[in-house]
């Protein structure tokens, strides 16, 4: 049993001999996913729902199905998770902390109103629509995304303080505009909440065009606002730019320090390899990069290990 | 008296050992200017006001109040701070000092409009309004927004010259499209000012589709235009990501001089890392950043302290 | 005929002595892909394309031709080609190679719908506009081009992660003002698909306004979506800006690289210099910047040459 | 006679003694340029035209003879600037130099239309409109702008590279979309140039919203070419934010650069001192960058002054 279970976690996880079948599970989870999201968006268009009824119920059965067993069969094999396997606690604990954590609440919810609708008889539109909640699933296959996550959470102090900038600016717009066109188009700028939609459309450079002032100095302050949208727009940008720009940087410092740790004795060995390898493709850097970085590493250790001046080691 | 104003300035600055008061006394005022601004913003829905009349009044009265005591503490607490402390005129040189400063400008501004409501009886909706400039008094919380500011303010130049760029390209935009277009729809495009709405909306790409050319030449003309607007919303953009890019590197930089400044002797003392964990946080660099710097420090430190060669200090 | 072949390479290279005679052959074809391009844009006019028949007609065929010489010459003479000459296979294989790369894959496109509408006398409105991919002809002379396209090959994984991340917001607004709207607009927001529409423009910021919400809740979420939109816009923009910096400084340190191989005893020779000005051109780097790099190693070899010590070679 | 045409001259450069008189002129001329600016675009408007009509004629006659006078003396005094001053040919050919300026053509442009109207009693609204040119003189006057359109010079290879990607990208969209749309659309997608209106308004984000696709399928292919066009924002903000940090990378290199040439004893006289801040200036750096370079600068060749090995002088 014990046995069976890490197999199967091997399989899960693809790591050591079962990293084959892993992909290939991967893959299979995925497409599901995918069917499942593009499955639920045409069910909303009503002519495609009443004349494929029984296709999307089998497909929706099929689905939660195997969606049901993935998250029994995370939960049962859990334990035996590299990260898991470490803690110093029951297997109870350890299957509620993985219960408990992003991935498998995302898992949860996936299946959640699919149980609902099906054991309770409950069937809301709402319901059905939170079906599509089951893309976050995906999150857990793209290591890119994960990486680029990761520059919202490093900015997320400047870009809160853009958003706050942004509140302001959109408070100060909609209140402006209020007073200045309130009494003209009174079914469109009657209060500042109404007016918000015309500030929001404009400080994002989204312009619907259905609300604009009329009165010329409406439009003089509208123009203003369009400037000024132009900022607002360049903040969030330039704190990305700058914040991928230090990632790849700080990524390439890791990889380096890495590398000046594990040539100690200006020779690099298959296993020290093999790590680095494993720390560049987690890194997402290029092999060329990385590469350039280890010979560069060797090079500065050959060329210290006699001194220049005495001949001796230093 | 002295005693009491001490104290009160060490909440108000939330140092020494107040500083837990002080954090508490922030999000109170935080809130409450928060609770105000949506309160001012739902005031102006019609419905809303008439129905919630004695509640708004309430909060207006009591929001007030806090406020104009807050401007009057600060005014005479001030004198303890720690950046008028160390001035040497007499303490109503430093309140006039105080009083004109942005920020204390910035709490009048959020109570007088008010005032004026209540003692003057003075009631426009300008007035009522401008209540709403209360939310500027939150620029004295955030730390990130500060430091976003700084960035406009270093690419002030740039973003002037910008900003003439684009007066230039309005211009020539609205004077051509004027041109075009002004004998086909002269109630849309009949003056260059009119034109300048058009203008205005397009090359800040928000694109209203209000008035748009409706001759071939004209929406070649406007074709053009649309092109160099990407241009146009190109520079701020650029500009910032370079700015912010530099901001990075110059706190790292200026924490790795302090850095370099603080070790002398290759030790660090409690006291010194204090001030380090000040001045990181105050440039808001990340821990790890900055743990980063001292230790490479160290590590340079150390290495230089004795003469590889000869073992005598350098 | 073998001499001739070459020759004619070497015209189609702009290689040796034939290097401005291969450059005007360039200017010519490029010319006509052009005046290719515009013809076929304005032939789908229709007053133009019944009053200029003959005239596109004659272009047409004389165009054909030209191409249809071109990649027959070029599948000709493509054996001699230096990246082709070294490889160890018989001519026919080569020509085979050659027919199966993009480029010449391109060239057939482009003549291939014109061939089939005057050999099978097939004239289909859409066979007319695919003969507008003729102007994908014009990438084989744009170095930049290939440049600015490997900005995008080296973010492919972050920029599919940004495209994720995208399709995931677009299914969560479109669902999302489906859900509000759905009963209030049945005939713009019908369906998920229909939805999307309004979520694509949004999202994008391009904000056309024939679909917007109308209910309050339902512009609450909107303006929502708008604010996302501005980090879905930074996030490519971001990246792009962080890849072109890399791709600057990579192809700087490449030169400064392939300068420091090149100059192993502290003298440049003609030829070396030679090599290290084809580097430049093909890097894209200025002139400046090269002389610098050049001088900069030149000084670092001369400093190292004698130890300054002991006067004798490190 | 020469006398006074250096005196001018030295005015009109802002050098020597007359530094303070030439700033002043500086700002008359600037202030006279934007109330032109001003006038020529409010005299578009019919009512204002015919209210104030003597007004701006007087200010108009006054403008062309103060540019006028301006553009014969500087035409005259031109010999004596440094830049003129030290080439080898008669003054005539310096002056006949100096008109064919950039510059010297702005400000003929901005005299040419109204002399026309004048003399040649040539009254059209184009010429009109023409002298609306007269911006472009406030070029003379930015230093920040020269250094801003440096970027898109230093950058115009890649922008080529991208507007020619752009042009394809227009010319696929237009042609795509007047495949699908043209039979439901025909007044609004007749023909490819006019499917370009919306492919433009598209690909810069604008979104008009005037012309739409309304097919399911022609708004799916618009919905992949609103994701295109976030792509295709993205290239020139990228280019130009890589250029704007490349920019002020090399400035401070420069700069760096000739504080090492300046500083060769260790020692900073005050004419050095004097250089390098004008360079400073030139180069729109910050004085704090500028001190750090120079003391870095200082501090390196102090420590280097003495070797740490035997304490000679390398």
């Amino acid at each position: 049993m014990r046995k069976l279970r890490q197999t199967i976690n091997q399989v899960f996880e693809a790591s050591g001999k079962y990293q084959r079948a892993g992909h290939i599970l991967d893959v299979i989870l995925i497409s599901i996913i995918m069917i499942n999201v593009v499955a639920i968006v045409l069910e909303s268009v009503h002519s495609i729902a009443t004349e494929y009824y029984s296709e999307f119920l089998i497909l929706e059965l099929v689905s939660v199905a195997i969606f049901s067993a993935e998250y029994l069969i995370r939960a049962w094999t859990c334990v035996d998770r590299v990260k898991y396997a470490s803690m110093n606690c029951s297997n109870t604990q350890k299957r509620i902390r993985y219960i408990l954590s992003p991935l498998a609440i995302i898992d949860l919810i996936a299946i959640l109103p699919s149980l609902l609708m099906f054991f309770f008889a409950i069937d809301l539109r709402f319901l059905r629509v939170l079906r599509l909640l089951r893309v976050f699933k995906l999150t857990r296959y793209s290591r890119a995304m994960q990486l680029l996550l990761q520059a919202f959470i490093d900015e997320s102090s400047s870009l809160l303080a853009a958003f706050f900038i942004m509140s302001v600016l959109l408070i100060l717009a909609s209140c402006g505009i209020y007073l200045l066109e309130h009494d003209i188009q009174p079914d469109k700028f009657g209060s500042i909440p109404a007016a918000m939609w015309w500030a929001m459309a404009t400080l994002t450079t989204v312009g619907y065009g259905d609300v604009v002032p009329i009165t010329p100095i409406g439009k003089l302050f509208g123009g203003v606002i369009t400037l000024v949208s132009m900022g607002m727009v360049a903040i969030p940008t330039g704190l990305l730019a700058s914040s991928f720009s230090e990632q790849i940087r700080k990524r390439r410092q890791l990889f380096e320090d890495a590398t000046h740790e594990k040539i100690t004795d200006g020779k690099l060995t298959d296993e020290q390899m093999h790590h680095l390898e494993e720390l560049r493709y987690k890194l997402g850097l290029s092999k060329l990069e990385a590469n350039k970085a280890i010979k560069a590493e060797l090079n500065k250790r050959s060329s210290h290990l006699f001194c220049r001046h005495c001949g001796k080691r230093p």
